[in-house]
């Protein structure tokens, strides 16, 4: 499960020595993805920050909302390539490529997102994130204005802005610790699940 | 409670309305401070972030640490600075300046760390803070080294970026939202409790 | 008057030995604030300059203007606070506190100017001047249009960057010589007058 | 005397129109220069400022000091060039071209003072300049320590800072009224003075 | 060999009105990577500049060099990354891969190059090209002195040097017409060319 | 021919040692201007890439186009004073100068284009170069759209960002040598040719 290079700068526990919640939602994603992806293991470290972490993700990644989930990882691929964030950006960008079934997407999006393959809609959501998330201090009425001009609602907006707070948060964590990618991210959803090429 | 102008651009909702366990957090911090800081009001808006969030805050910030908690304030406030977010830093000020028992670093902080009333640690603590929060994608070995340099531990390291990291959030939220300091929070900390409110 | 921590790199004169008039000056500014500010001691280093700087200060500041003089202390404070230079915002916002007879207006201004609880007339006047103070070589006519279209006279656009421009100067000799804000002006303003002091 | 360009926003007041001591200044330069530098043109606009103005440049200026004059044109020029301000660079190209007998030196720093043919000490002397114009908040005691150990005194210092700021002011007023150079700066101090003009 | 959208901003010629030297230069590198790699293409709107651009483009990628032909395409991609260049990230990425046979390494250099999976020796060779990049005005003696603490001769440095020139041209030219990569680039080097995993 | 200091970190070949088609350029051009501009001695070095350089060079400087020769010039000068290059802005400003017929041009335009005595329709297309020169990753079709607006074809767009893609490369090769300007070009076009040279 793990490459010859450490995933973290601080040690990752074993399953057997965690919280059993905490090791439940280990075993539960394993058996979902097929791998633990260094996220949960990393995060582990700190039991309480690991529940309050991924009771905020699925607040925001699974809720009913205006906007698709391949959009909600398109948010956090576009403001983890603006800082840069190796983790994020591959791991993400492999669930954005399943979920939009689009195997350029996550590249495209992580490197320059003005010229992706996506809509003018989606572009000014990611227009809004990427500034959301590297200058804050800019953020305007004017901002929203284009959002609600594009169609977006109230509450579409804020999840817009929470994911990219929540993801603001996730990528100093892996810069803070130097979080490694797991291997499986980069080439899934490139090939289609059956066969290749 | 509330100003005249508003605190947020979203519905603030009426204590009665809010889940029980909600609730009772807003009680029992009104109770304390004399008053319900705006980030709980604001943020119950979601009661899942809601919860979310403060399990995060609490976890970071209520924990045995190497730090005390007028050095994690001191975090909150120097980063809060530097992305010019006014809730954080006028609330998390007041709070800075209580746990001190310091009426100047707070401004000192939130202007110019450098040049505060603090410790040589306390500066190192503060530039690392701030280069994460605001340069993410710099941070290096060299930058911990440096921590190690002044005594800090590895927990205590993990404690300054994820308190960094929880308000790179905090400061997105309360930006996106139009988040407003209570009044009461100017002047907290600067003059004796027995002149004082 | 002084604090333990010394308030300039540079020797500070006793006021026996300065030219009679600076040390006139300086009895006058003592008698009606109750302190002598930083400013004029440190800057007492070098009388020439003394008194240059405080003739083009009083040239701007006192004179006639279309500009209020809260308004001229507001663009002191905006320019300062994002320069953080913490004796001007330190030291104008306690002025700015007691000319606006608003407790809370030098923090946000400080701070954030966007988000603060002045008028869209003042908040465009302190953008065009923290543009000035920032990015001098990005000043457009454009910049002046949307000052006239907010009725600024052309003479008032002087003074709005004429006192950007003095305080440019004076920032960088407070973060050349490291000069320190007295004591007296963190809570100037804050309290009704009858209970501070 | 004028070009056909309007050398600033501003009305420039007729020469008998000015007050008595302006008007001397004005003659004196122009009997020693051969023309009247606009800056002096355009100042004048208002008086006292005017007056304030040009007794801060003279105090540093022409006062002893630990370094030339022609180092002390070198940060103006330095300076202007980092805040791209035409007036300064070209109006003190010109005279640092005639101070330090050298054709090629202004050009040199105001495009890039790293590669200028200067000393070491010179080009020290020049990134603290730079510094403080550009990022006033990142001057830290290092920077002294820096200059310092080329040999500048402490008196040394505060000239290199007091020449930067003083042009901070006067870069953002050239912006502020679109300050032209008069025609005559340009080939100034390029050919021998036998050959030219 | 198009897809649905434009590669180009321009027209893109077809191969039968093309000068004889560039259409063989097209059929050799087709018949070699079974496509046509879409700069080829686009920059065939302009003959003479195509044979400039791909006569300096050999010159470096082709030349004997102390740099390995994986170490010429890893600076590519790093300063592509660096200039969001997603024609030249994705192409080149794909080249890296192969030479490198490593599909993990381009997604690493683009995102993120000091926590890439390369030497030490790499890094500093990365770190000289993306300042060299974006901030060619930076670059210092010391720059130099990196590099050859590192083991780079001189004609080393210049390989790094002249590659990071060649492709601050190239990144520039795919911004100017909005150049799009070829599909088959995004797969390519991700699973060995037999079989998958 | 050269100055006492280098004209470049590496070394510069003699005339005699070089290729025949490369010394007869040197010589055509020795001829022309009198002297042998310090970037063909300098390129020398990797006459592959010379041969590259000037192919490219002269395709997009001597070819047909709605751009005039001191139009191409000034793209050249706005963008390498954008980036701060020593050689290509002294050089290219003396070409500039005498193209234009105009003694004060290149100095305006090197250190603030938007003050130059151009058209308007010039000073957008020094926008549009100097943001592709600075910030290629934020040209979006809106720029070229301005440029539309001012009566630029579309091959006079490519002709604008080609120029400058080109002069990305040689701002960077003359920051990576250390390119020294000869000492020729600092007077050229700056005063009559009669009573010059």
């Amino acid at each position: 499960m793990m490459s010859e290079h450490p995933i973290s700068k601080y040690p990752v526990p074993e399953l057997a020595d965690l919280p059993e919640d905490i090791r439940n939602i280990m075993l539960a994603v394993q058996e979902k993805a097929g791998f633990i992806p260094n996220v949960f293991l990393t995060m582990a470290h700190r039991p309480d920050e690991f529940r309050a972490f991924f009771a905020y993700h699925d607040a925001l990644m699974l809720r009913e909302s205006g906007l698709s989930k391949a959009e909600r990882e398109m948010i956090v691929v576009a403001t983890s390539g603006a800082n840069r964030c190796l983790y994020c950006a591959v791991a993400h960008g492999a669930v954005l490529r399943i979920y939009a079934k689009n195997p350029h997407i996550a590249d495209q999006i992580a490197i320059q997102h003005p010229k992706a393959d996506i809509t003018e809609r989606q572009k000014a959501m990611l227009d809004f994130a990427v500034k959301l998330a590297r200058t804050p201090e800019a953020m305007a009425e004017a901002d929203h204005q284009e959002l609600r001009g594009h169609g977006f609602s109230e509450e579409d907006i804020w999840d817009i802005g929470a994911i990219t707070a929540l993801f603001a948060l996730s990528n100093r964590m892996a810069h803070l610790i130097d979080m490694r990618p797991n291997n499986e991210f980069y080439l899934m959803g490139r090939v289609p699940p059956t066969k290749n090429n």
